[in-house]
């Protein structure tokens, strides 16, 4: 059993930096209140007697030594960067989770046959940067390191500006860590384990992401002198676009989601027709075929609406995430773990993306999830209690030791 | 007949104070290009022998002398501020045609019976500022001096501090400077005289204006894992109040406009559920009975989407201005000069605000308006021609000797 006080006060200590008057976290990627978390996990690690590298995309590695240094690591970790207004666990639990498994391991005097590597994924959380997941797609090849080093924020920093803004520009190779397989812990992020009332979610599965940047050019005019037919207005094409994206949605039942979370408009001012806008779209499925039926049905409507309203609509992808089938062996050891330990558990799809998902594409990978209040995430007032937390934990552990081997 | 090309000189030489690279003007109201044009503008208007004061929000009055200074001045002029995207007629057509007014008067050693005041009115385009029109409202006494002085952009800033850092909060109280009419020369904004091949409009009516703020409150959750359902969306909110909007409008036929202009998603991510947006609405008519239906309709409306979705909408109403209607004589004498001078008109109601409107409401007022490209205004494409600019200017030049007396 890991020590559910340690854990919790490893949460809340780190929640200081960014903390929110709202009781969240804003701790964008590579900030200043990164910076200050990394340098707390990365002296964490040390204490834990673990050998800790960076990357060239900033991601952190601790590796505790097995007795067979030739197999290779069981990895765990997730990401401790948040949204702008964003919660105390999302991603913090699954890392400083990962932290607690060596602590206790390290009290217990417990060693393993395969070496174990806890890790702290860089820009998870896709906000200040896209694509979300971004250090963890390099890893496993979607991107090169490169492409990642020259995204771009709203300000116009690059990823490797702000890399060694922060230093944190580390010197291994993107993949010089490699795993053998990776388990992450993680709340949620919905309503299902709380509603069911059951305390560990075994995830078989994760949606597939699709985001797009969105520009739509129509024509600055007066507001007051700008008859209504005439006007070429962006601001209500994107209205009809937020709206056909909720309809077209629904329209794919239970299985879709449909988002647009940025929406800027170019010089606003009360008495000018929106002439130009900027968006973002973020839509999902668990099922490939939704996922281009949404695509298709997007394109289609957005061309329509663009068409009769005489204004330009530009859609650019730029993130395709596949759906996620997590390896069968791995799953099967988180709900083994589950079972032994006495909690309840359910079979469940992830809604959100995750590191996980990425690695999924080249190792064995899986998921713990634990429940979070009201399935309240990607706001300050996310919630989760210590019991279920500690709980995730012990799973994540035990499945650990299971693959690792004792 | 007015110098044309000495007004086209003066026109394209103040051009450069905020010029953008698209051929407009960047010049928002008491910002650094503000302070230039007026110090420009100061100049000229001593150079031609006014004598020149500054008011407590900025206004700058240049006063020619008359041969019976018992009289009132006639007021001529309009405003050198533009929009964050604007033209280079809007406002500067009627500020620096009242100057070569007095310039063409001065070669010609002609004096007036009663005395003439030119006037730059500051922040008439209500971009940086609510409301638009600030200073005149505030000269007829609609707000009080210190409740435009506290009023704030969007960056914190008040009136009074931005008066102050560029250095024309003056000496002279608001309305210190008594006027016995006005009439303000301006480019139509719209595509009426354009269209139908007429040199000068003669405006006889102004639209009423209704100006909100509104903010909605919906929740942040995780783009990925918020079943559609339970989403309390606030950007899909907006979409469906523009659009109502735009369909109140439209139903109120073509006597109707409305305009979404700002809106801002607070603390924007990919993926996160925008939980709260303000906003702003503009809407007008030149019927009051209409501007009623308007606002009623949109309450009603708009408290139907917000009680369906579940998010709170505050809706608060920052300035109503009542439609125009201007002096029957001073519109006569508008449509006398163009008579006189040959060149075609028409009546014609103004889509925009003026300050022209607000003085209207303590004084005499009219308005002589030429035709812009395409209608086009609050946009950096915004044109007239030299002729046109031209005939306007002459047109007030009658019309002000006639009301002056020579
Ligand atoms: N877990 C999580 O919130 N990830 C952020 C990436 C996304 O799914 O949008
Ligand atoms: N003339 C003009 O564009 N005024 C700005 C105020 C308004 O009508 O919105």
């Amino acid at each position: 059993q890991i020590d559910s006080a340690r854990l919790w006060g490893s949460i809340h200590e780190t929640a200081q930096f960014g903390a929110t008057a709202k009781g969240g976290v804003r701790r964008l990627t590579l900030s200043g209140e990164d910076k200050q978390v990394r340098d707390w996990f990365r002296k964490a690690c040390e204490e834990a007697g673990l050998d800790v590298h960076v990357d060239a995309l900033g991601s952190q590695f601790g590796l505790r030594k097995g007795r067979d240094m030739s197999k290779p690591p069981v990895g765990i970790g997730s990401h401790l960067d948040t949204q702008p207004t964003g919660g105390k666990y999302d991603g913090i639990l699954g890392t400083l989770g990962a932290l607690e498994v060596i602590r206790t391991l390290n009290d217990a005097g417990i060693e393993t046959e395969a070496p174990i590597c806890i890790v702290n994924w860089t820009n998870e959380e896709g906000s200040r940067f896209a694509p979300a997941m971004m250090a963890s797609a390099a890893y496993v090849g979607d991107f090169t390191p490169d492409d990642i080093l020259s995204r771009k924020d709203i300000e116009g920093t690059t990823v490797g500006q702000a890399l060694d803004s922060i230093g944190y520009r580390g010197d291994k190779p993107v993949g010089f860590q490699k795993l053998g397989c990776f388990v992450e812990l993680h709340i949620e992020q919905g309503p299902i384990l709380e509603a069911e009332g059951k305390t560990i979610g075994v995830v078989d599965s994760g949606q597939g992401v699709l985001w797009y940047d969105g520009k739509i050019s129509g024509f600055e005019s007066h507001a007051g002198s700008t008859p209504m037919p005439l006007r070429r207005d962006a601001l209500a094409t994107l209205s009809e676009i937020v709206l056909a994206m909720e309809a077209i949605a629904r329209k794919h039942g239970p299985n879709a989601v449909g988002t647009i979370g940025e929406a800027v408009i170019a010089n606003p001012s009360r008495n000018v027709i929106p002439g130009e806008i900027a968006f973002t779209m973020d839509c999902r499925s668990a099922d490939g075929a939704i996922m281009d039926a949404l695509d298709r049905d997007l394109r289609t409507t957005i061309a329509e609406i663009a068409a009769r309203r005489k204004v330009e609509v530009e859609i650019d992808l730029v993130w395709r995430k596949p759906p996620t089938h997590f390896d069968p062996k791995l799953i099967a050891a988180v709900e083994n773990a589950a079972k032994t330990l006495g909690y309840s558990s359910r079979r469940i799809t992830s809604g959100a993306g995750h590191d996980a998902c990425n690695l999924n594409t080249i190792m064995p990978a899986a998921m713990v999830f634990v429940p979070c209040k009201d399935g309240i995430s990607h706001n300050e007032l996310e919630d989760a209690t210590q019991p279920d937390c500690a709980a995730g934990t012990n799973v994540l552990m035990h499945t650990v030791l299971a693959i690792a081997g004792v």
